[in-house]
């Protein structure tokens, strides 16, 4: 089984986008928005949204299962207040179930969490655990960054984080540290905030002992890592400075990545310099990047292309990256999918 | 010849540092404060803290001549107003100046500019031009976010900037676009901001047209383009979406990457997907990175190793890397050492 632990709905049916637009037309004058129950989406029309995309193209590259969360860069964590961002989530959230329904042999449900700037992280464990039990999502993806480019929140680190992460041990659930749409002008969402906060949450893991606090916490970084396999000689340098210890001790039993890099380069660094159990595979598609790469003649983002080509990783280790390392770190997942003898 | 095009003083005696603190010390009450000429720093301390560690380690490793400006973490741009940085960039490029005297085969001075947050950085320009004219700075240090780490100031592509890229074309003068210390607690200064702006600067290029208001334009993205070589294939697909033209022809005739990449890996991937033609040598020695790779017995930052041991570089373009590029791109470096008869 080939499973894909980072899917967006982005390809979510038009009245989704119109609804969020009303809303946010009316964020001073909640009382004029449009309520939850003026959405209508069909269970056909979500059918048709996946079927002529993320499960089209998941048929054609040969996946078998996508862990699917709300659109990362529509979450936008920074527009309006709690109340703003926790009927918007439900709303997400909401579909993406839907979605794990309409299609169960190919779509897990992911959680995104109602966060807003400057509120405490305990507000969102209401969805999350509703998102638990009742929709069976099998992870979350955690904002570092809710105000959108501005970091302001304090490092993942901090104690600040730590109900979120209370609820993430108890129920194993793993989060993806995954940031949404820039509102600063310097930084390109997908090209610049995206990257910058792989890295930074990487970092921030190093500076801190966060794993001695929470020894079974799980952070999934995304876009492989980031700038952090390139510069694997750096963090590790720079983690010796600090008198930490071994990279591998200090934060690999804790934190992964997956294999969102977009050419064979790239990907082909990883897993020369991060560990198999610490990838898990990955595409982000249908996403930021959706052309086909003329050097190549394929998409950039069919990620499934270079793990096959991959001359570093046997047999068995594309296997790990495809299927084992998933199910291990997302073990919600492993246990849904033993349930129906797979 | 082997130059290093990216060098700080990191090193200067601890009478600067002393200086500094006093300064900051009476941001509010400048009376009090420090007055240059209380600084005082022998030619006999400049030359021991440059022969026991820069000059030490540049022979130990074998390499001729380093681009010196001051050190970076120390800019902090961000600290007081335009007064405040202006008296302390004077000084630094002054040290750096006389470190040039001293040692005229071994360094040659880069400038850092006495940016201040929110301040037209036109009023940088008398200090670069001193640079240039008395202490023949080949080169600036442009920080892309002088309020160290809340990326207020608008991009690199904006109007903002141009008067700083009319001095640099009028001169010739390449810019290494370094950011300073992080004051926001979410990024570490080493481990995440400088990788941060790298990659961010790149991607503000690619996003606009810069280059074409400025063909002559040059822009060195130091610590190995950050994300940028790890990314490629995300960053040409991005410009690919925004019907950008190739890299190569949107920004490979402007932008260039050192090889401040600290692993045998990450060096490779760099010169897989970068063209020779953009990768200058550098090494930050000594900077964020002291320590000894216990996987290799050598310091981390002792990047002419992985330049030597590379398999995909020929000899002529690993000469190339080492100075053609070099003085290629620092054109006023190249009319100095000609000068020589070097």
């Amino acid at each position: 089984m080939i499973i894909d632990c980072h899917g967006h709905y982005t390809t979510a049916p038009k009245a989704l986008e119109n609804w969020r637009n009303a809303q946010i037309a009316n964020l001073k004058t909640p009382e004029l928005g449009p309520k939850v129950a003026d959405l209508k989406i069909s269970d056909d029309e979500l059918r048709e949204s996946i079927a002529t995309n993320q499960l089209k193209l998941m048929k054609e590259r040969g996946s078998d299962l996508t862990l699917f969360s709300p659109r990362a860069s529509f979450m936008a964590h920074h527009i309006g207040d709690f109340n703003v961002s926790s009927t918007w989530a439900a709303i997400c959230n909401e579909l993406c179930f839907r979605v794990s329904e309409l299609f169960p042999e190919h779509f897990v449900p992911v959680a995104m969490l109602p966060q807003s700037p400057g509120v405490d992280p305990a507000t969102c464990i209401p969805e999350l655990e509703k998102c638990v039990k009742e929709y069976g999502a099998v992870g979350i993806n955690l904002n570092p960054d809710p105000s959108g480019g501005h970091w302001n929140s304090p490092p993942l680190t901090d104690k600040h984080w730590y109900p979120i992460y209370e609820k993430m041990v108890e129920y194993d659930l793993p989060a993806m540290i995954h940031v949404s749409t820039s509102c600063n002008a310097c930084f390109h969402t997908t090209g610049a905030h995206y990257l910058n906060a792989d890295t930074t949450a990487f970092m921030q893991c190093i500076q801190g002992d966060l794993f001695k606090d929470f020894p079974t916490l799980k952070f999934l970084i995304p876009h492989g890592g980031g700038a952090v396999p390139y510069h694997w000689g750096r963090f590790r340098g720079l983690a010796q400075e600090m008198k930490k210890p071994l990279l591998t001790e200090h934060v690999l039993n804790n934190i992964y990545f997956d294999t969102c890099v977009y050419h064979q380069p790239g990907i082909d660094l990883l897993n020369t310099v991060i560990p198999v159990k610490n990838v898990l595979f990955a595409s982000e598609m249908i996403g930021a990047v959706r052309g086909i790469d003329p050097t190549t003649g394929h998409y950039y983002d069919d990620t499934k292309r270079y793990i096959e080509a991959s001359k570093i990783l046997s047999a068995a280790e594309k296997q790990q990256i495809y299927e084992g390392n998933t199910r291990r770190v997302f073990s919600r997942l492993d246990v849904r999918l033993k349930a129906k003898g797979l």
